[in-house]
């Protein structure tokens, strides 16, 4: 099956073009009787689109239209359609580019697998993919919200700089445009993104994903495990290029006497485990982590070839933001959404309790 | 669906419980006309199986039996159904356990999902069930060998001992029961299973999996891109707790200009992307790192409650590794081999080249 | 999984309500590089609507817009996005159908299912919902005529008109609002379709469909057979109630000596498989035939009930089509289409072909 | 996806070769806590080797063992492994056919599918590959059990012998080997099989299966309505031709006011729909016919080719039943049992019902 669709049962497909005449996604499995208006999607996308002064200069006014599957404001069990209009297509930036390969973007590979590609702003390998992504999460969080499941993420670094657990507040995570919930680390963020934009270079980060109220047993062993979904949900997002959940790539360097959780009758006494075990939920909260590479486009010149293979060097100007965090908080967030939703769906342990 | 079954057309289910009969898989749309004979699957397996002093004294002799889609020493392209009996199935270990949760284990959660469970061994949820997929990586390994694809995974480290970079030789990684191209870090490693086992303790580590000669453009954007089936594939393993792909948690610190890898007329002129680009391979080597948790059934004593809800306090005896590394490591193949074999039969870009 | 996706390589999922803001879908898996521009898409449309004074006088212009996908000219590989505004949505029409169930209508058993329904013109259940199909379909018709594979679709028989076998010319087909290749039969079609509108009454009908070009071991035994797959595709389309494939339910009464088809060098003697075998592609005509039940929508008076249970008399009035024959030609040929284009892109025998 | 994995949710891959060492089926998706001793499997097992007079005399004793998947004698929500050895494997009694085409079989298809095939006993296109779906089936039936619903097969029809609808009992369709419940036409078709097996030919049949007790709402539009994945399931049984649901072919012929089922308070007033509307079981009985091509292996000559090309002439000697019919009812009917446990867990109407 091709990619473009995610989950089983609360399933979303996605489609579109940067340059294109839209983008959108098919949400197909919404559970019937859920109340749900066009501004419920528009407020995640507008998340998306922080418009800080960190954020691209491209406008973007993304509103969502709901095509199908709502009737008198509410869904009806049948395909939700959400289609949000390309407006700011000006191909004219990136004319050169249709020739020379961007290091770091799919580029040469997306000519390698179909014979040729799209070239426009990044075609289907653009960012505005996730335009799709976010509009069909809000729907799933508009689904969960029902059932108790509360989901958010947030910054926890910005190349060099990373939160103080300590000092972090989560409700404080939107007062900035990093939705960083340490607001000191945020006031240093902004100071090195200013700093690396004039360098003409970019950053990378961490976020993390925290979901609150999940019931315990979701999650299908074996190959469908809560984590491994998890872990195909956040790489699936362009830039990511490392998930973690619970304790991570720290439980490698553990004793199991550290890292185990003393289970206790209301539930465990730490959660080294993230909420996740033998793949299934556990009840305490979930925590997922991303690795976030630097945004491959830059303004430095860059070492490259042409499609003839001729050595070039390249400079992307532009419009570009200096990294791919925020924007892709609410990212992280749909796919946790996305995933979750999905869960859910699926007949145990829902129907071990209404036996 | 439910999760047994992992990839879309080189697909694998595997079955089968710690103490039940048998464990096994069974493959559907292996390509027709490839040699197998039963030793090809066995040697994977006995991989799996070191029997080094560090690896359990439990005897699994492991005989795989091909009981279809085999014909004339060839694959004929119907389903290949692989069997190995349970031998050692004493259960009586494990009595004590079938009313206690032991910490960082899948007891409570499976009772939670399904409402009881076969508790002999920790059920579908012990490593036990890896078996099956080993099996089935072996007929990957067959397949993808035609097609010019290798793939080899090691111990970066166990516990604190970790490879030095520069003294890695792969060839010498199975001159040593941690299957650890470092001999040194392999020497390290063996007194350190030796202290934490008389402590009653237990370690994790870091695994890495190579893989060589990926035609470019493997993978299926957007959510079923080469890192996102990776990453599932990697997340339902057990123990693993983290996964990167190339540069990984690294790439986060990073600047753009120090992430990006040069593009040459042959290829790449470095790879911190670890072989993929937007998600499709780009013929570089595929890199991909594991973390494994430490093995949660320690005899130390920990503090957990029954099914009841009472606090108990539980040593976990027997005859358990000290760390899931070395042992892993096999596994950790095998689901990277299920997962290029299944992309190799996806349409693009095969048919391109052979139009 | 949800029910609205069709296909597992070229995979479609329609959306839309008869009386929301549009109805579409979104193809994935299409190869790339084909030549695709909305007057292919529109032909076939056009064809679902063949305007006759048999059809219904709804106007629906049914313009179809593609959204992403195509880049040139030509596909890209990317998901193929196709919608088409509803113009003509006088829900007034229906208001009093709000509350009382239509027999042979899915009224009941939608509310049964989701709890609730979108009344407006029977929701996702109307006809309205075939545009999609017949919009993927002709995509697929796109892709399969670079293959060699054709499909046509005609009316066998309306009501008691049946044609005669040894009257038909295919390509006199279009000539008659009817699909209907012997031209003699379509004139009794026409009195009789006259007769029963006039009565308040609607026909059921035969409609045939036969592809030629197909090469042979197309279809995934055993579940996946191509005819198990044809079936699925007709049955799923509203008004069918039955399904045959080569010799059918005539099959039952004969003898093997009869059946069989003799082998010869370049094909078979005769064709009562229907240009199946083993679930496989014989590389003879595919003949497959499908049952319409009479439109449930009539204005005579039949006994109902209510949402109450309370029994209730309705007569449907508007602006119904006498029999869905034959705007549920196109729809038949869309399904057979797309089942086709999918299975075409399987690994085998494709593969076998170029190794 | 390849073929041999079917249903969603309740989701049974078959396996085996007709002269391999075994047959088998792997079920995932099962519910939990349901009762099974392989005595369930071995009855419905038993159910399709009636070992009447007509029946094979090829022995076939057909143990099942259950492999993995059931605890303390209730499912426990893991893959339930079932395997029955082959004994009767003489395939000295097939070595001529290796390079000759049987027509009306899938011998040369395969091979254009697959470059070869295992030509003992027809390999995977053998009628030995139902074992599996019966087994599997078997497993349903239980859960279906438990739901409250029940399935029931029986022959209509044998060649030219039919049932007389008004003399059915379907209590007495096991006592004859026909599962025929009409016992004066149970007579006549024992008198015409004796006739054509004198002959060297073979017959074909009319199966009909139905379920009672269904709730109504399940099936999922659009494409996976409960009549397409019928109609899936039984098109995939090898020697079928062609699928009924309710009137079937007959409603073709009727006019809407004959055809429309009154709607009543508790269900309908009659049901030529066949227990389905728009694709959702409508609560009323569930009817589904199935057209049975003869058996093309018959003693009669046949004119075919062999591998090269070159004409030959065969004569099928050996075991061979003389129909496919009544041996095939048992396999019905658990295609049927496996399309509906799956649609019973579908979310909905389950979840609503639980709200």
């Amino acid at each position: 099956m091709p990619g473009n669709t995610f989950g089983k049962l609360f399933r979303v497909t996605t489609w579109g073009e940067s340059h294109g005449p839209a983008v959108g996604a098919v949400i197909d499995g919404c559970p019937p009787g859920i109340s749900l208006a066009p501004e419920d999607v528009q407020h995640d996308l507008d998340r998306r689109r922080p418009g800080g002064r960190f954020a691209s200069p491209r406008k973007e006014p993304d509103r969502v239209e709901i095509l199908s599957g709502v009737f008198e404001g509410r869904t009806t069990g049948t395909p939700i359609s959400l289609m949000v209009r390309n407006h700011d297509v000006r191909s004219r930036d990136y004319n050169e580019l249709a020739k020379t390969y961007r290091p770091g973007h799919a580029d040469r590979t997306f000519e390698q697998k179909y014979g040729f590609r799209d070239w426009r702003g990044g075609g289907r390998s653009s960012a505005r993919e996730t335009v799709g992504r976010v509009a069909a999460g809000a729907v799933a969080r508009r689904f969960l919200e029902g059932e108790g499941v509360r989901v958010r993420g947030y910054t926890l670094a910005l190349g060099s700089v990373a939160c103080d657990r300590g000092a972090m507040d989560l409700d404080r995570a939107d007062e900035n445009p990093f939705f960083c919930p340490d607001p000191k680390a945020a006031q240093a963020m902004e100071e090195l993104v200013a700093q690396v934009r004039s360098e003409g270079d970019s950053l990378g980060g961490v976020v993390e994903v925290v979901a609150w109220g999940l019931p315990p047993g979701l999650g299908e062993p074996v190959f469908d495990k809560l984590d491994a979904r998890l872990g195909a949900a956040l790489f699936s997002i362009g830039a990511v290029k490392g998930v973690e959940i619970g304790s991570g790539f720290q439980a490698a360097r553990k004793r199991g006497s550290e890292n185990n959780d003393p289970v206790t009758r209301e539930g465990y006494a730490s959660n080294h485990a993230g909420g996740v075990l033998g793949g299934l939920s556990s009840g305490m909260e979930l925590v997922v982590r991303v690795a976030v590479k630097p945004i491959p486009s830059i303004s430095k010149e860059q070492a490259t070839v042409d499609r003839d293979g001729t050595p070039r060097t390249i400079r992307i100007g532009g419009r570009h933001d200096v990294s791919a965090v925020p924007r892709i908080v609410p990212v992280c967030e749909a796919m946790v959404l996305l995933t979750l939703a999905d869960f859910m769906l699926f007949p145990y342990p829902y129907r071990l309790k209404h036996r």
